[in-house]
Parts: structure tokens; sequence; C-alpha cells
């Protein structure tokens, strides 16, 4: 028996047999957590619910030709680290900030795919009263959490090399993915994360 | 005589009178107005006063070749246009999202500096109840103002080619450039645009 993290999430998964849930839940598309992102992002913006984008891949840019009078090209650039999380936005007034990160792992997440500058940033985030997490999802157990930063900074300053699965479930909220949405994350900020509640 | 848009705004000139006020002034400095921003933005994160970023340049990455094991060279890429606004970031809770223009002309701002896309974006901003404007920086006459999007935005709409300098004295707020930090927009958004007062 998978072991819920909470009364909601239960809730949440609508109380549908898990084996019938399998059948419909949308991370066997085979779509990344990043295109399933994307879409609902995409969602959350056509509905009016909230504005929400990923930041562009940060590029430094060395040379750029102009082959054409019309298009520059650019012909030397590197990929630079990311000083923040991918990202960010704004939902009823309040200040979104968040970083994805998806696994094959069943037992946690290499904490590895987060950088320092970005845990700084995340404990900035919070002082200035940002509503601040990852989005965590396990593509082989088929679970997606959304961890709340605290905990998240708290791992990395204690050195963890990997979040582990039970304490995501712990400290996390798990989200059922769907349709329309496929990832949706509002729902918990709007019950969890809002007000200054936090698990 | 100068024209100032507000009792408010003469009052942060401190009362200097304008010949004293030029040398001192940091736009002389020959900085560009985006690097002043910049440094604006990185006093404000030191002193833990908002956390805002500009966003990186989007590039949609073509081909990518490993000539050295350690490092990634992006050998063709294009640069995309932005679908938002530059700079996005969070003070006090509060969502702030906008962006920022230069220009030699004395007259106005013109319109073709902004993107259909960012002004799109602006309005979505501000149904979200984000705090959405543009900071304006008139080199030659050294004037600098902050411009609540929605006076930007109907401009925009009613295909105006450019914002008449005396449209935005009037509609926007002035900025005095200082030295720490070189463009205090903070200071503006504080006094009148937080609590959903607007002029």
């Amino acid at each position: 028996m998978v072991q819920y993290p909470s009364k909601l999430a239960r809730q949440t998964r609508s109380g549908l047999p898990r084996s019938q849930k399998k059948r419909t839940n949308f991370a066997n598309r085979g779509m990344s957590f990043e295109n399933m992102l994307n879409e609902t992002n995409s969602y959350y913006l056509t509905k009016g619910l909230a504005v929400i984008h990923k930041k562009p891949t940060p590029v430094q840019i060395v040379r750029v030709d102009y082959p054409q009078r019309s298009r520059a090209k650019i012909v030397e650039a590197y990929f630079r680290q990311a000083s923040t999380t991918d990202y960010s936005g704004v939902y009823r007034g309040y200040y979104l900030d968040f970083e994805a990160k998806e696994t094959r792992q069943k037992t946690g997440m290499p904490l590895k795919n987060f950088h320092a500058h970005q845990i700084e940033h995340m404990g900035q985030v919070l002082e200035q009263e940002g509503i601040c997490f990852a989005l965590l999802h396990f593509s082989t157990l088929q679970e997606t959490y959304l961890l709340p930063a605290e905990a998240l900074i708290r791992s990395f300053q204690d050195n963890w090399k990997s979040l582990p699965i039970e304490f995501i479930r712990e400290h996390g909220y798990s989200i059922s993915l769907g349709a329309f949405p496929s990832v949706p994350y509002l729902e918990i900020i709007e019950e969890h994360l809002i007000g200054g509640k936090s698990k």
C-alpha cells in the first residue's frame, strides 16, 4: 500500500482505486514533466488563473554573425548556470517561485539536481514573503509532490545527498496528475501555502 | 524650467538647484540604463530589500558541439522575441513586473520599443493583481520615470507611435537617479503603487 502524505492528498486523488487511477494517469503519456508543466502554465494563463512562465535558459553569447540582413545568427555561446529558479510568476497578487525536477529513482530525489545559487535564491524569496517551493516528479513511482522551500533549504544546508521519498511524503503535498491541467499545483498553494500556513 | 510631474517628485529631488544636481547625477557616468538597473537590483538584493532579476535573453538553440568534454559550445542559435517583460521579482510579498527602456529622444518614447506580447503580458499581470510598470529613461533630458502599466497599455491599444514626454510626466512618477541605488524605483512603488492606489 502506498503511503499518502496526508488526508487531503487522499481526498484529491478522488477515491479511485489505484489500478483504475493508473490507466487514466497522464504521466503515462510519456510526456516529460517539464512539458506537463508548460502545458499546465499555458492552461492557467489561458483561463486567467495565474501568470507563470519558465525563464529562458541563461546563455553567454560570445559571437554573433549576420549571414542575412534579416536575422542574426549566434555562432558561439555557452550555457551559464542559472542563478534563480526556473519558474516564477503571479497568482492572485502572490509571488510564486519554484523549481521543477524529475527523477526515475524510487528512493529519493538527488540534491545534485539543485545548485547552491538556486537554494540561496529560494531563501531570499522566502525573506521577501514570496511563495517558494519545488515540484518533484518521480516518473517510475508515478508520484508528484510540492515540497515547500523551507524543507528543501534545510536538507541542502545539512549536506544531504538526496531527499528521501519518505521525507518528501512527510513534508510535501501530493499532487495528482490530470488532464486539464496536467499538474494542478495551484490547488495545493491555495489550500496549504497561502496565508503563511505550512505543514 | 523643467515641469515635474507631481509635488512628491519635487520633494524627492531634495530641493537641490538644477545645476548642482547635474554634477552629482549618476546618469552622467556614461553607464547604460540597463547597467544602472542591474546595479540597483544587486543593491536591493544585497540589502535584503527586494529580489528582482532580469530574465535571460531568450535564445532558440539549434546546434551544440562538445569540443571539450567539460563544456558544451552552442554553435547555432537565434534570438527569440521575449513573450514577457524583462524584469520580475518580489518585494515584501508583492509581485513586481516591469520593462525598462532608454531613449536619446527628447519629445517621447517610441512605442516600437515594446512588443505586442509584452503589452499583453502586462495586462495579464494586472489581472492577477501584480504590480506592473515601465521604467523610462531619457538620457538626453536626464529624466527618468516610472509609468504604471495601465497608461502604457492604453496608449499601445490606441496605436500611438510614441509616448509623449508630457504624457509620461503627467501619468508617471519621476525618479531621481542616485548612487546607492542608481535607480531608486522601490520608493515610488512603496509610496504610489501599493494598496491599489494609482494616479
